[in-house]
């Protein structure tokens, strides 16, 4: 979503503050713009499009003098992409300066009060309601208007402010949306996320909901909502920055997914000691696992369809009912929590929106929850009561490949921990799945190995316009992730189908040299599986299978078929994942498209 | 599916088989054939199309003389809709013709066998296989030979046979597809459904799983696969014909979207004395509702669109955790079944295949299952615990609308009963409810009576490649089948997304005019929905929004909204649906297509 970045201090603001959005980049955006106090007032410019043209329209920050400013990456709800309603916004008489990062509900409310009152807007946004509020109310103290604004929004921000009677400061707030804070030797800086401000320090404060912070060049201090100081500490960051670049590879979605192999064993290593699992980070006793009645899985996009494909995993080795939740629905729809359940909420960013309400949700009614999360110190992590961090380590490209790899074996491995501590896998069978588990890192490289013929075959269907994905059971949660790696990267509308439900309705679309891709890893649906593809085939449809080494009866019925290595075929998906993935990554370059940024998509989704 | 009848008696026979077929019209083919024992031979027609070419082929059936015969309309599942792939089929010397129903899963290791002993196949279908069969294991007696074969073949089927030198016999069998004998008095009869034979006669036998009968123009005879002799008896079909006619409407799907009003009242009405709830069908005292841990609900298509929505009511009135499943899945999963599990199996037709294998699933691991059924009589309703049925009438358009309706309003009813029974409701929150529900029938009408505008509305998008529909909680159980609608009948792409998901990847396709369905039913949802709405208008898309009456607010940020009268939130979909109904008939009629019958699609789908 929207990137967010500040600075005050010695050094010249608008290079660093451009530097910053570039690191943000990743999260998506539409538009940017920057401000800075350039010694009488706050002067502004903002532009649409990628960074690059505000980096022209400032000659790389060297035509805005001043040593305090805020920047912001825009990625559009309210209002379209224009340069009007890019961030910053001002006040009528440019004293004051926002940017804001996620929505404010309540603001058609607040709009027609302020309008009443004579104020004019000019943008279709709902950050703009923000700054003329802080306007309306404003009386000199920053804080206290500040925090008379905040009990009036409904929604979440955060939000990086400026005001021209007040030149040595910047305030930022946050509700619900993330931002830290970070301490410099010359400056200090406000942010997104870390990256945007690790080339200067890595003494970083994470900002709780409704706390306010003030920045001068040399301090920074912290409020609670009625304007009491807090105390809080800072955490060193001790990644490397170096592990977020592309490498030899032409795009971050490429070099990531060449990454699987590596951040699967990763995942899978440190759990594995001398063949027994061990997952220390659980935090729950045998006797615990035992009592847990209901796992809810609770999460977004593909960290969800891992959650699919887990549910089978549990449900078939442990024997524990699983329900599968989008957190978006799961947060509103006032889920039964019976006795011993446990919530898991998988997220790659750690901070989406509604994964992390989902989380809280959970938390006030007493449920335990843990997550299974990428990003270490992130608002799910250190709000779950347990975490189990998946080792992917960043990533960038905004369709997540080894993010959701990672997913997978932290779910597997619990799956087997649950089964071995409830008696229904004894030492042996475990014995033989992980060694079916430790084998994946090497089959995926296989896979990535011939990727060149997925290319060949992608090339075919660039001007595809539907593409329909089909399986059963687990299939069908790999067909889930291949149709929204299509989708995400390449435009083209896919949709994934149960096989079998397909002719329910949804077959009426299959016509001559329609795509349909079927993924057969299950042994038990293998023969069902045929039949749809043998209906779909029928009609005129050109298939394309995935489906296990030594099933060469589907090369009669399919057109084209690629062989996924022999697993256990509970982890099936680790493997037929990965030529869906180089599917949809060759479709999409194949187009010319930006595949590491697809339009309107951001890589960490912080607003509902 | 496929669609089979045959009759043995005094009167010529090739009229009766087609005019038999024509009843089973609405079954969906896509090719159809009539063969009959002409007094030396057995002569065959068949042909590709609708079945006035065979009609005009047969002079309505006069130049096929004979007494005996067969006939099918074909749904293409094995080889395309082609002339030689129609049924019957015939041995080499066409001494044997088979219809058939079903799928034969081993057929290609049959083949194969057959092949190495000089067989040769004309047609792609799975069906030759069963006639060569009977050849290569025929020696003069019918039905030791039709055992053997039995043996042999794995699948569903669902079989009319006739052998050249037992001129005056026809045999029938069926597994896992339906088939029904009629007793007549100047001759009997099989088919797969009761309307094809109820011109005739009202005296019908149910073949059970496995059964064989050998008609002959004054008799039936039943055996077991063992040969063994069996006892029957019949039934007698109370159903007017009457109601399958169009009345004064252009299609089916309008007439029957005209009887949602009765259809609902005649569901409702029933079960509600003196505004209490009973349902006596049920079978359930109030400690054994009180007793229920967990329900699953099995469907597919629309009946699971219903399912979705169920859901919603029964965890939010009656707080019973409920699991909604597609039937094609459930009976593959190996579901767990805790005690006190209760399965609802939601279909139209009551011969769903995979709902009728859910059934027999749960059955089997000893789950009560309750039926929620249109067709007296049919499969699921013999085979269930306990049914309800849903008064909607003979459906006959393929996308269904009344029984959809009538589905939603048993399941309504069930929910408010388990509430009560289990003391979450009291008599006058009770009383509200089915008020609610009882003003369902006159508020339908007038949504209806409000079509025009529907029409003028979807006239505009004839032409739209991709639709999506959006909608949060119940609403985005109405948004799929919204979409369903749509898509199955006008063949436009369409997918339903929970709204807060659409980010998470589908978003990328977003783009200037794109047609976006928004539905806002739900209070406690609505301003979420407002901003998802916000987020898809601000990347070009055009929004049409259904919601409640007096939420005129939503005319800022949609371009075409269409009100619903005023009611309980979880009854919402019985009203919200009908605008979305409308629309994709309008859709569908104005680029000029079958909406009665879509291409592909089958009423009833009696294979998986």
């Amino acid at each position: 979503m929207c990137g967010i970045v500040g600075y005050i201090g010695i050094d010249q603001a608008a290079p660093i503050l451009l530097d910053g959005l570039e690191k943000l980049e990743y999260r998506g955006y539409d538009s940017a713009g920057i401000a800075v106090y350039n010694g009488t007032g706050i002067q502004m410019v903002k532009a649409t499009g990628r960074l690059k043209v505000l980096y022209n329209l400032t000659q790389g920050g060297a035509s805005l003098p001043g040593t305090a400013g805020i920047g912001h990456t825009r990625w559009a709800t309210h209002g379209e992409p224009t340069d009007v309603n890019a961030h910053p916004h001002f006040n009528k008489d440019s004293s004051i300066a926002v940017v804001h990062n996620g929505i404010i509900e309540n603001y058609m409310k607040l709009k027609k009060k302020l309008e009443a009152h004579g104020y004019e807007f000019l943008s279709q946004t709902d950050t703009e309601v923000i700054v003329q509020m802080l306007d309306y109310y404003y009386d000199g103290n920053p804080l206290e208007t500040i925090t008379k604004v905040m009990h009036r929004m409904e929604g979440s921000y955060a939000l990086g402010i400026m005001f021209q009677d007040h030149p040595g400061e910047i305030y930022a707030v946050r509700k619900d949306s993330p931002l830290i804070v970070g301490q410099g030797t010359g400056g200090n800086f406000i942010a997104s996320d870390v990256p945007a401000i690790l080339k200067y320090t890595r003494e970083v404060y994470y900002i709780e909901n409704e706390e306010i912070v003030r920045l001068t060049d040399s301090s920074l201090t912290f409020y609670n909502i009625d304007e009491e100081e807090l105390e809080k500490a800072p955490v060193m960051i001790e990644w490397d920055m170096n592990a977020a670049e592309k490498g030899g590879y032409a795009h971050f979605m490429l070099k990531e997914m060449h990454e699987q192999p590596k951040a699967v064993a990763d995942t899978l290593n440190p759990r594995l000691r001398d063949g027994e699992i061990v997952i220390e980070e659980l935090g729950m006793s045998d006797d615990e696992i035992r009592q847990i009645q209901k796992i809810y899985i609770v999460a977004c996009g593909s960290a969800y369809h891992t959650g699919v494909t887990a549910k089978y995993v549990f449900e078939g080795l442990a024997r524990i009912p699983v329900e599968v939740d989008l957190a978006s629905e799961f947060r509103y729809r006032n889920p039964i929590f019976g006795e011993n359940t446990l919530v898991i909420v998988v997220s790659q960013s750690g901070e989406t929106a509604d994964s992390l309400a989902a989380l809280r949700e959970a938390k006030a009614n007493g449920v335990r929850v843990l997550g299974i999360v990428n990003v270490v110190g992130s608002s799910i992590a250190r709000e779950a009561d347990n975490v189990m961090y998946t080792w992917a380590g960043p990533e960038i490209a905004v369709a997540t490949t080894k993010a959701y790899s990672t997913q997978l074996t932290a779910q597997y491995l619990l799956a087997l921990k649950f089964a071995q501590a409830r008696g229904l896998l004894n030492a042996e069978e475990i014995a033989c799945m992980v060694s079916d588990l430790k084998r994946l890192p090497e089959q995926i490289s296989l896979l990535l190995s011939h990727k060149e013929n997925v290319q060949k075959f992608a090339n075919r269907y660039l001007a595809a316009e539907h593409v329909f994905f089909i399986g059963r059971g687990i299939d069908y949660a790999i067909s889930l992730e291949g149709s929204l790696k299509l989708k995400e990267i390449s435009y083209i509308h896919s949709e994934a189908y149960a096989a079998g439900e397909l002719k329910h309705g949804t077959i009426s679309l299959i016509e001559d040299g329609r795509l349909v891709v079927a993924v057969l890893t299950q042994p038990s649906l293998y023969r069902k599986t045929i039949s749809n593809i043998v209906e779909v085939k029928s009609r005129g449809a050109f298939v394309m299978a995935v489906t296990n080494v030594g099933n060469t009866e589907v090369e009669k019925v399919a057109d084209y078929v690629i062989y996924i290595p022999e697993t256990n075929p509970y982890f099936a998906n680790s493997l037929a994942v990965i030529p869906l993935q180089l599917f949809g990554y060759y479709v999409s370059i194949g187009k010319g498209l930006d595949v590491d940024k697809p339009r309107n998509l951001a890589k960490s989704v912080t607003v509902e």
